[in-house]
């Protein structure tokens, strides 16, 4: 236990307490009070701590994320899908009729194939309703913008998913999309930054 | 107050507690027990209500982002910077050299003028070294696709802030940074899922 403390940078009391709320799995007991940890034990807390430091998630997000990983007997495609599709959002929130109609129009326009009542399209039409209440709708061109901009990316995203062991590849998914959010949400405000200093400063 | 709860779709109870906690400026009092609340307050507990439940932010980043706003001696520029700075980011750790060095060399690339010590600048770095401590850290190449994706956005974003007084325009900043992260994530899992399926379904 205390070389995993030394390993992984985190306190003895943070480490216990992660195995207490079932974020980490048990080691190997070797002795009355002693157990072996290994590689996975550091990588899956560095993993908990980057997910909560860095992506900002509440330990019941973190632990919804890790069930999604933790299921050891599936297929490549079974293991990404159930990883991406128990991401956390903040969509706790109905969404109006109008709302999902225009999240499954932007889907339509693009010819995607996406789960219709998947997590994100709802997550999509629950920040159109608060931008709606608040006067700031966004175009459907502006929808589009994002959109070609989003399969830019996903095209390098997923060509990157490694083609190894589901395990492997689900948890590659699951920190690709979340910790590369905090690296596009800061390069969009640092491209704003720059465009407003360049066209209207 | 009852009024503004009809309006706003909000408890009594809630406007009671955002009035306590500073996060909405008190009525105009009519009588002991009476007070006056115009569209200003409509706008503002909508405002809250999407900053929490939306973009999921903590009552403490809520407030100094409203703090953001709230200054009414500034001229435009003035009123957009200052918003715009005061974005909440959850970047709290300190940063490696290299990070900082790998979001400098962006900004450089890209030709961009962003204040150096600016928080979008250290939220990268700090995303960044997070990624390298998973072994998943993006290539450069993988960053100019952000990049561009990024300056194809604010294009169309910074245009559409309104010449307006600054303290409406200060709001629009927020509200299009923001409300729009949720739609700019959702969208990227969308295409992500999209593309997974197309490429390697």
């Amino acid at each position: 236990m205390s070389e995993l403390s030394t390993r992984s940078g985190l306190p003895v009391a943070t480490i216990k307490f992660y195995l207490r709320e079932g974020l980490l799995h048990p080691g190997s007991p070797t002795a009355a009070t002693q157990a072996k940890y290994d590689d996975a034990h550091v990588r899956r807390l560095r993993l908990v701590r980057a997910l909560t430091d860095v992506a900002g998630l509440r330990l019941d997000a973190v632990r919804a994320v890790l069930a999604g990983l933790d299921d050891p007997d599936r297929t490549w495609h079974q293991a990404i899908g159930a990883a991406h599709a128990r991401l956390p959002s903040t969509t706790v929130v109905p969404t109006s009729a109008l709302a999902r109609a225009r999240a499954c129009a932007l889907v339509e326009r693009r010819g995607w194939t996406v789960h219709p009542d998947g997590p994100h399209t709802d997550a999509l039409a629950r920040a159109l309703d608060a931008l709606d209440d608040l006067g700031q709708s966004p175009s459907e061109e502006l929808l589009d913008v994002y959109a070609s901009a989003a399969e830019a990316i996903a095209d390098h995203e997923v060509a990157a998913v490694p083609e190894t062991d589901p395990a492997a590849a689900a948890e590659f998914v699951v920190v690709g999309t979340l910790l590369l959010e905090p690296v596009l949400l800061s390069i969009r405000r640092m491209a704003q930054e720059a465009t407003s200093y360049r066209t209207r400063g």
